[in-house]
C-alpha cells in the first residue's frame, strides 16, 4: 500500500481537460451553457468519449444515455465506480459534476501511467440529465441507472421546449442499447464541489458527506378571476398573482421557522396576462423543499400545503399541484463516508462531515452499492451560475482522495 | 326641446355595429384582442372610418392617429364631442372603449334619420392605445390630443415587442398630419361601460361620473445572486424571487390597511433564470396604484416605497423602479355631470355619482373642456376578459342618456 499512498494525480493535465470540456457550451463570465441532451450536451458527450477510448476505457451506453467506461481488473465482476454529470443548468458553472467526471479519467491515467492493476475493475461513468434544467426530475439517469425509475417513463419526460427524452437521445446519438438497471456496481464514489458554503466559510478542505438531502419538487397553479386593476374593490378579488406571491413567501417564511436544516425556494413565478392593469388570471409557481430528515421534510410539505389550503379558500382561488421530484432523503454507508474521512486524514487534510444540501448521482447509486462523497469547497458557496469557483489546490486535493479511496476499494 | 326628448336611438343598429366590430379581433369566448396599432386594429379602425363615411362625417386623423369625424353645426367652431377607444387589451371583451365609439355613432345616425341640426358641430372620436397594453403609458392617443403628453414621446415609445409607436402607426396607415393638440373641444361627454361591480351589485342603472381615480404604474427590478436551492442556508440568500413575492404581498396589504378607494395590483411578475432549483437572480415586477384622492395616493406610492427600501435592505436585494405611468386624479365638471345625472333621472333611471376606477381618455380631455362621463353596469363588474358584459337594455339607456346630453349641449 505505500506505493499506492505515495501516488498522486497530474492536477495540470486535469485542470487541462476541465478546461477544455468548459470551452464547449461556454457562456460569458467563464460559465457553462449545456444543458441535458442539446447539441452543447453532445458535444460534451463526445469529447469525453473520446478522452475514455483513448485511456483505453470500454465504453457502454445505456437505453437512457448513462455513459461507463470500465477499466478491466484482474478478476471480473461488477467494478469499483465513480462519476457524475456533465450537463449543467443554463447559467452553470464549469466545475459541478464535471470536476467528477474528469477526475475519475485523471485517475485512471495516473494508474495507466504507473500501470497499476486493480483487483476489481475500476469504472468512471457519466449520468444522463443530472440537473433537471431541461427534463423533469433531476438525477434522472443515475435513478434509471438504478432501478429506481422506469426508463419508460424516463424517456417519454416533455422538456421546457416541448421535445422529448426520447427523441432528443437518438437525435444526439446517445440512445445506446444495455439496458437499464442491468449493470451492478461494487461500490461508488462520487467527487464533487459543495455547491454551498460551509466548507468555504469554516476553511476545511474536504467534506466527508454523509448522505443527500431529501427534496420535494412541486409546481403550483393559481386559478383566479381576470380583472380591471382600477375598478374592482380589493376585498372582491380573486388575484392570482397575489395567491403565487403569498404561497412564496410563506414558503419562506416556513423553512425560516422550521430552522435546522430546511430550505425552501420558489425559483420560478409567471403570471398570466401578465398585463400590469389587468388581475391576473394565472399564476405558477415551483416550490422546492429539502431536509436530511425525512420526518421534518414531510412536516414542512404538510405545513406549507395547510397554508396554501388557506390562502386558496382566503381569496377565492382554485390552487392545484403538480409532483415534479420527490426523493427522500439518502444516508451514506458508514463505512464508506469512514473511508473517505480516514483518507484526507492521512493526506493531512481537515475534514467535516457534513450532509449534502443538493441531489447527487451518488444519492441514487446509493440504492445498489455502499456509496460515499467527497466534496470540495465551493467559493462562497455560489452555484449554478457562471462564478461558481474552486481553487485548483482543492480540486487536486479531492482527486488525490478519490484516486486513494477508489485503490483502496480495488486494489 | 321636446321632440329631443322623445328622441331614441335605434338599439339593435348599434348592437349590430358592437357585433361586427368585435368580429375583427375575435377570441375564444366572445372577447377581442386588438392591442393598439396592430393589423387587428387597422382592420378596426378601418371599420369605423368606414361607417363614420357613410355617416357624412368629416375625418381628421392627427399626428397620434386619433382619428374625429364631425358633423358640421349650424355654426362654425369647437365641436361637442362625445368618443372612447377601439384598442382593447389582449383578453378583452367587445364594450370596454367600443360602445363610447359605436354609441356615438348611433347618436349621428338617429340625428342623420331625423335631420336634426344642431348648433354647434358634433364629432365622434376615437383615441390611440387607450389601454396601454402594448405601448406605455395608457391613455396615450387622448392625453397627447388634450396637449398632456409631448407627441415625439409617444411616437419614441418602444412597445412590449421591440416596435415603436411611429413606426406602427406608419405601417397600418394612421399616422396622421393634423397637429395634436390643435382640436378645440366644446363639450367632452364618454359613454363607458363601469369596468366594476358597484353599479351591478347594487342594481342602479346609470353611472354619473364625478371624476377618475388617479393612478401610477411602476415596474420595480429586484436583483439578487443567483445560488443552488439546495445547498445555500436561507440567511444567506439573495433572493430576488422572494423579493418581487414580499413586494406584492406588501402592495395589497397597504392597499387593505389604508381602505377607502385605495387599489393595488401587481399583475405581472417574472423571475430569471426561472428554474426549479436556482434561487432567482432578478425578478421584475408591476405595482398599479390608484386613488381618487390625490394625498392618499401618493401617501400610498411612499408608503410602499418605504416598505419595498425594508425589502432591499433586510434581503440584501438590489431594487430599482421605472415610472410606467402618472396620472393624477380628474373631477369632470360639476355641471356636466349634473347635466348626466338629471338626464338620466329625467328618463327615469336610476343613477349613482361615482368616481370611475379605470382612467379613461374623457380623465384626458377634461384638461381642456367640461367633460363628464355616463357609465352602465358591467355584469359581476367583469372586465379586461372575455366575458365583459352588459345587457343590451343597458347599452340602449347609456345611449339615449348620451343622445339627450349631446343633444343639450350641442343644440
Amino acid at each position: 500500500m505505500a506505493t499506492a499512498t505515495a501516488l498522486q494525480v497530474n492536477c495540470d493535465r486535469m485542470l487541462h481537460r476541465l478546461d477544455q470540456l468548459a470551452q464547449i457550451g461556454s457562456i460569458p463570465g467563464g460559465g457553462v451553457c449545456r444543458l441535458a441532451l442539446t447539441d452543447e450536451d453532445k458535444a460534451g458527450r463526445d469529447q469525453v468519449v473520446a478522452w475514455m477510448k483513448a485511456l483505453g476505457l470500454t465504453i457502454t451506453v445505456d437505453q437512457l444515455g448513462n455513459v461507463v467506461g470500465t477499466r478491466p481488473g484482474l478478476e471480473a465482476g461488477p467494478p469499483v465506480m465513480t462519476g457524475s454529470h456533465i450537463d449543467t443548468v443554463a447559467t452553470g458553472g464549469r466545475y459541478d459534476g464535471n470536476l467528477g467526471v474528469l477526475a475519475g479519467l485523471e485517475v485512471i491515467e495516473t494508474l495507466n501511467e504507473r500501470q497499476i492493476q486493480t483487483r476489481y475493475p475500476l469504472a468512471v461513468a457519466f449520468f444522463t440529465n443530472e440537473e433537471g434544467a431541461r427534463f423533469h426530475p433531476d438525477m434522472m439517469g443515475s435513478w434509471v441507472f438504478s432501478g429506481g425509475f422506469p426508463v419508460e417513463a424516463a424517456l417519454a419526460e416533455v422538456g421546457t421546449d416541448g421535445t422529448t427524452v426520447a427523441k432528443e437521445l437518438e437525435r444526439i446519438g446517445y440512445a445506446g442499447t444495455v439496458p437499464c438497471g442491468s449493470q451492478p456496481v461494487k461500490a461508488f464514489v462520487e467527487l464533487h464541489v459543495e455547491q454551498g458554503p460551509v466548507l468555504d466559510q469554516e476553511r476545511i478542505q474536504i467534506g466527508a458527506v454523509t448522505g443527500v438531502q431529501g427534496m420535494i419538487w412541486q409546481e403550483f397553479t393559481v386559478k383566479g378571476v381576470s380583472n380591471h386593476a382600477g375598478t374592482t374593490p380589493m376585498h372582491l378579488r380573486h388575484d392570482a398573482g397575489y395567491g403565487a406571491s403569498a404561497i412564496a413567501v410563506a414558503a419562506r417564511q416556513l423553512a425560516l421557522e422550521m430552522g435546522g436544516n430546511q430550505v425552501a425556494t420558489v425559483g420560478s413565478i409567471q403570471t398570466k396576462p401578465g398585463l400590469v392593469n389587468v388581475i391576473a388570471k394565472e399564476a405558477r409557481l415551483t416550490v422546492d423543499l429539502r431536509n436530511t430528515d425525512s420526518a421534518l421534510l414531510h412536516q414542512a410539505e404538510a405545513q406549507l400545503n395547510n397554508k396554501i389550503q388557506e390562502i386558496a379558500t382566503a381569496e377565492g382561488l382554485e390552487i392545484t399541484s403538480r409532483s415534479l421530484a420527490r426523493f427522500e432523503p439518502v444516508a451514506f454507508d458508514p463505512a464508506m463516508i469512514d473511508l473517505v474521512a480516514q483518507t484526507a486524514a492521512g493526506l493531512g487534510l481537515s475534514v467535516k462531515h457534513m450532509p449534502s444540501g443538493a441531489g447527487h448521482d451518488a444519492g441514487m447509486i446509493a440504492a445498489i452499492a455502499p456509496t460515499a462523497m467527497i466534496f470540495v469547497p465551493s467559493v462562497d458557496g455560489i452555484s449554478h451560475n457562471v462564478k461558481e469557483y474552486t481553487a485548483p489546490q482543492d480540486l487536486e486535493n479531492g482527486a488525490n482522495i478519490l484516486l486513494q479511496v477508489l485503490l483502496k476499494l480495488a486494489l
